[in-house]
């Protein structure tokens, strides 16, 4: 028995489009062994016409109008792979009153109106699957949605932008600042030519979000993410951290505590033994910490023309057999029955950053005399926040602002760098302030939070 | 709306199944979240009914014949967790032509008999789910069959097997011999009284065959894999590979060629750089190499009460989520199809191992005198074997074999150790056994396939 294949209409066929179509085309039969149905781009829609019909050639007919792929009757599947919160918002929400299955990439979109766009799904009784909006290719919203569902997952932490791990990457292996790693990225492709999103932590945010959700049975709530990028990270740290045996990540984080849900977005320390800690250059990887099944992690490309359209197609193919199941016995939307997201007894709130729990290093531009180092603990102590390791450098002499005016012998300054054990971020703010009015403390302090992830 | 729980029977309660049990019970709520619907162990079979009913109380009826659980219509899904090809296979078959869906942990049951069960369960309408077959708890099988389906596979190297994984991390860490590993993994219980199992690569070729058939589209065929375990591994070879940047490690691997499929698990000297290199102790990871994807690693526990009872209520969630869809749309047993198992124009042949093609590490105890080296890469030139690296050691002197029996002073002996390029196996044999006869070739050649894994 063959059925007819079933009719897909992407919107955007710009790389990943490319992409999706290109390895739809190369594997149909294989993909179609595995779905027990083919899949067929029958639409595309795209403003730019001409680039459309030379990916597609005569396999799909082309039009310039999105609204044109949502109106056919024929079509089944509609890809958004427009990007944004603007016409991506609008065309996937006519798409679901269309009674379309929807298939995103859109990470923005579903973190600020993912809450939106579910329930309107969920009141049609279509689909919406996204797991190329986290991690690229890594089938990690299958593995949190569907593959550790026996557990209760106590935390997720992923290097989850590939822009910014290729950046620290480089940074490390070439002892080189942000600022000329950042222009050697952007050359060979790593980087935007506007990185804003991916250097900000924003892109990050934005992922860590939706796992959140799928990970705690919770709303997507971006707004009350935690983002902190990596554009002032200095070599140093990065230096002084690998000495102290660890290495510095950009890494999305959610976890679960008694009072309610972490999610936050920063440079993390990370042991050096730890196999995230050994993931370079684009990669991406996720570690997840759960009840039953302990620690597992998934590694892969993170972007790219067909590491994402892998995603996208996985969807497909998921659609497509789900196609015929009861909505009611589908994979929820959020991994977790939409009803309940509200209902939910121990539904926990996002906690701002003051209440997060967590590990710090902290470096200290200091005066090289006697008894700062005496100061600096006694504050640490008086707030209760116990130290974990203490490296002090040799004094070296520094010019610049270090110099008097009067041209006087310039000071005698050191680094003095503090790993800390967990302390509540609100003590931890309220030390620093009093560590940063002390005279001999000469600079801003540099404050990065350390995670075992263990 | 609420429905019934799916009423789940459990055959046999030893650390497994006690995991299921638990694990339901603790995460009943977020469970029932996600799947839509409770899911409840009614029944448990085992012979030792004192030990199941100390593990279910009141919870569920205990009795000691697996029939019984089969026989009653009330029973959704049945757990298989006997474990071997005997009452096992009986029991699954039975239970599949009493209309019941099963989920089974058993790798050497499906690695074997996987193709007569598939075929009864498709005939019958129901499902058999084997997440827990593979990589305990890492939801590697979701992966492979429903996260990378837009892929052509093109190779899967695995550490699926904590045991040996973990006798070979501690031989490496601590320069000991395997026998003296091996009684503490037998004290630590990471190895059992009888390891044969493990230490001989037979585990790990069930799970390797269960992973090829499901990344290649071909049935099961355990008795085509080339197996063979570490018990021959010295603390020599693993220091040596260490200097040329390598680690070993146990490998499952398959590969698809242009002339079929190469399906073997063997020592394997992997470079230290890789993630998998790095994976110690117990711990299990897989890399999938596919087409548009590239390289995904999937890490985490491998064994285990609760890792692994991870994998079989996911399974249970997977099944009673898609219950209401009709079974030509469900996800196939083996990825694709059943019926383009057989018909599949590009089904390939699992190749003999002498058509395998790898690099290798040899190691050649010499004796130290002039012209060996011209004599040993000689023989690998008129073969046409590439020379990769060439590690010759200090001389030393060696008693026991090399001491003539008259007392006269030992021979100068020293390991010669060559790296080579990929070679096809049945080359590698034919110049083995030229080398192996020079006079100057001192003991049997030790060689291990090196793996790059990019």
């Amino acid at each position: 028995m063959t059925m007819k294949p079933i009719q897909v209409g992407l919107l955007g066929i710009g790389t990943v489009g490319s992409g999706v179509f290109n390895v739809l085309q190369r594997n149909q039969e294989e993909i179609r062994r595995r779905a027990g149905r083919g899949i067929e781009v029958a639409m595309v829609a795209d403003l730019d016409v001409e680039r459309a019909r030379s990916v597609v050639g005569s396999q799909a007919r082309v039009v310039a109008d999105a609204r044109e792929v949502i109106a056919n009757p024929d079509i089944d599947i509609v890809i958004e792979l427009i990007g944004g919160y603007g016409v991506a918002k609008a065309l996937v929400l006519e798409a679901i009153a269309a009674g379309k299955h929807v298939v995103t990439a859109n990470k923005a979109l579903l973190a600020v109106h993912g809450t939106e766009i579910f329930a309107a799904a969920a009141a049609k009784g279509v689909m919406v699957a996204f797991e190329a909006a986290v991690a690229g290719g890594i089938p990690i919203i299958k593995a949190l949605r569907e593959g550790l569902t026996a557990n209760r997952i106590q935390w997720i932490a992923g290097i989850i932008n590939g822009t910014t791990n290729f950046i620290l990457s480089e940074m490390r292996s070439k002892g080189l600042d942000f600022d000329i790693v950042l222009k050697e990225a952007q050359r060979l492709g790593y980087a935007e030519a506007d990185p804003t999103f991916d250097i900000e932590g924003v892109d990050a945010a934005h992922k860590a979000t939706i796992m959140s959700a799928i990970a705690f049975g919770i709303p997507v709530q971006f707004d009350k993410a935690h983002v902190e990028g990596i554009t002032k990270l200095s070599a140093a740290d990065i230096r002084y951290a690998e000495q102290l045996g660890y290495r510095i990540k950009l890494l999305g984080i959610t976890k679960r505590t008694d009072k309610g849900v972490e999610l936050r977005v920063h440079p993390s320390l990370v042991p050096s033994k730890r196999l995230i800690a050994n993931v370079e250059g684009a990669m991406n990887a996720v570690v997840v910490q759960a009840d039953a099944v302990g620690t597992t992690l998934y590694y892969g490309k993170g972007a790219g023309s067909e590491p994402t359209a892998s995603a996208v197609i996985a969807d497909l193919v998921d659609i497509t057999r789900l196609n015929t199941a009861d909505p009611e016995h589908r994979v929820p939307y959020l991994a977790f029955q939409s009803h309940t997201l509200s209902e939910a007894k121990d539904q926990l709130p996002v906690l701002p950053m003051s209440e997060v729990v967590t590990s710090y290093y902290l470096r200290l531009r200091v005066a090289d005399e006697a008894g700062v180092l005496a100061k600096v603990t006694g504050i640490l102590a008086g707030a209760g926040i116990s130290i974990d390791a203490v490296l002090q450098r040799e004094a070296d002499e520094v010019g610049g602002a270090a110099t008097g005016a009067d041209g006087a012998p310039a000071i005698a300054q050191t680094d003095l760098i503090i790993l800390t054990h967990d302390t509540r971020e609100g003590t931890m703010d309220a030390a620093m302030a009093e560590m940063q009015a002390l005279p001999t403390v000469l600079a801003p302090i540099t404050r990065i939070r350390k995670e075992e992830l263990a």
